[in-house]
């Protein structure tokens, strides 16, 4: 993490905002939201998914997207890769981080990626021998994100057993860094709480542990406060909390970056974003996505009087 | 607090959240309201405000609204008093609790009921004096709300030895509880935390401290989680979010009563509330009030597949 911030935060509405959305997010759009944020300071930006486009049609155009984002300096460009053949189309980019990602329901993981957890933990085992094959591809970062770890539609609860098994296994394969995903927005600030806890004790504390929560019921940043507490300091979020759930409409997807920033910067901790310039990019996504409700509150309210945010009160 | 509980949770829609409505409410769906959140389980309701009608014309039926109020076996009926003349009205109508506010900062104070501090506190004193007079209203307990307690929109920043200063002399003027009320939505979890513990180290740890949070900016809930770690086993909330800001279209103001419930079960912590059957109490709020935006996650995405609220579980 870089030295002057004490929270990262990357924005994954690129990726896990748009994936479902029908309308085509312009690969001009998709250019400009990336460089206006950057240019506010989020340091990471998960900027497409390696999917074929028979799964999503919003990523036909990784490749190009990718090596615009490489040209600003500073900024963490990461996507995501299904399977092998995902990331034989990931390294040559130079990308920086590739993210892996599967499920900790079982039934969640058929559903998802049509194989076992068994079969996708040895399709990550499959990505970072390929990681490991040259010099090249080891400069590249290996996060694995522990879907419905905290719940699943399908099975309810989940068992943090498996979570704390799942983990393991994937830095026992190769993994750099780990993220606990709340895909469902199932979760609350004791079970998240509890299964940090419980992961540190197992894991200890050198491995790198981020958090990917979802707003769907309302507790995105309650869960947040919690993970903090229990010394993450690493969130996903969307910018206006892209990526709703068709399923429930009007429910809110990826916790709100813009929201997450001003709390974060509220309690004195620095995230290195600009929220002025990272509300301002709000504008681009509106203007790629118009029929889109676009979520927060901050955007809406502006910050209190007297605001200091922890970045400039520095 | 009741025994079966371990989080007391008072519903404050019906004075907070109806008090800057131009459209009045109906006498008889405030009451099919109150009848509905109590039997949902809700313990204690502050029906109405003690304001002459020239301030809001949404309490001209106060004394029919308690009376009907005080049917419901087990159901705690507070209400607002602003000033004596309130208290006058309030403590013959026979309910368990009248509700005084102050503010923290002078200048909203002064905007908001047109007077200094020390005025409020002096006509605080006098209410005091008027519960003591006799028997009867010795029955009525009194809690002083510390508005702005956590920022102002005139102001800015609030000095914490002010919130201090004020609830030592709204205790020593006769306060049975307070309540910190972060009445703009200015608060972060950093903030409620440091509150909560200045107010204990000077105060100990008998006075009943509760908590009125908004969710202007979106914090609503991670304060909730805050306060709770500090201890704090008291919140208003108001059903659906009722009560957004005039001045900021589409901000939010109380916390949403029905989030606040899932979260609070959600964590294991038992608040005696039937959460579906408050849910099912929004259909009065929308008939009652057919041009009010009703907030909140819960409502719109359901509870988690295999969600045991704590009432049910113990």
């Amino acid at each position: 993490m870089r030295a002057d911030i004490d929270v990262a935060v990357c924005e994954v509405g690129l990726r896990d905002g748009i994936q479902g959305i029908d309308q085509f997010f312009p690969t001009d759009k998709k250019k400009a939201w990336i460089a206006a944020e950057a240019a506010a300071g989020v340091g990471e930006i998960e900027v497409c998914s390696f999917v074929p486009p028979s799964v999503s049609g919003q990523f036909v155009d990784c490749e190009e997207v990718i090596a615009d984002a490489l040209t600003h300096d500073g900024l963490s460009v990461s996507a995501l890769v299904p399977n092998l053949r995902g990331a034989e189309r990931g390294f040559p980019t130079g990308l920086h981080k590739l993210s892996f990602v599967l499920s900790i329901s079982e039934s969640h993981n058929q559903a998802n990626v049509r194989c076992s957890r068994e079969e996708s933990l040895d399709r990550f085992r499959q990505i970072a021998e390929l990681r490991d094959s040259s010099p090249e591809n080891k400069k590249v970062t290996l996060a694995v994100g522990l879907a419905t770890a905290l719940g699943c539609t399908i099975e309810g609860q989940v068992d943090p057993a498996d979570v704390v098994r799942t983990a393991e296994k994937a830095l026992e394969y190769g993994a750099d860094e780990l993220s606990v995903a709340d895909t469902v927005g199932y979760a609350n600030p004791t079970q998240v709480r509890d299964v940090y806890r419980l992961l540190r004790r197992h894991l200890g504390d050198d491995v790198v542990l981020g958090a990917h929560f979802h707003d769907t019921r309302g507790l995105g940043l309650a869960n947040v406060h919690a993970a903090l507490d229990e010394g993450v300091r690493r969130f996903d979020a969307s910018l206006a909390g892209l990526g709703g759930c068709p399923f429930a409409p009007g429910a809110s997807g990826n916790i709100v970056m813009d929201d997450l920033v001003f709390m974060l910067e509220a309690m004195g901790l620095k995230t290195g974003v600009d929220l002025d310039a990272l509300v301002a990019v709000r504008e681009i996504v509106a203007a790629g996505l118009p029929d889109e409700p676009l979520l927060g509150a901050i955007a809406k309210a502006g910050v209190p009087k007297g605001f200091a945010a922890a970045n400039v009160a520095a």
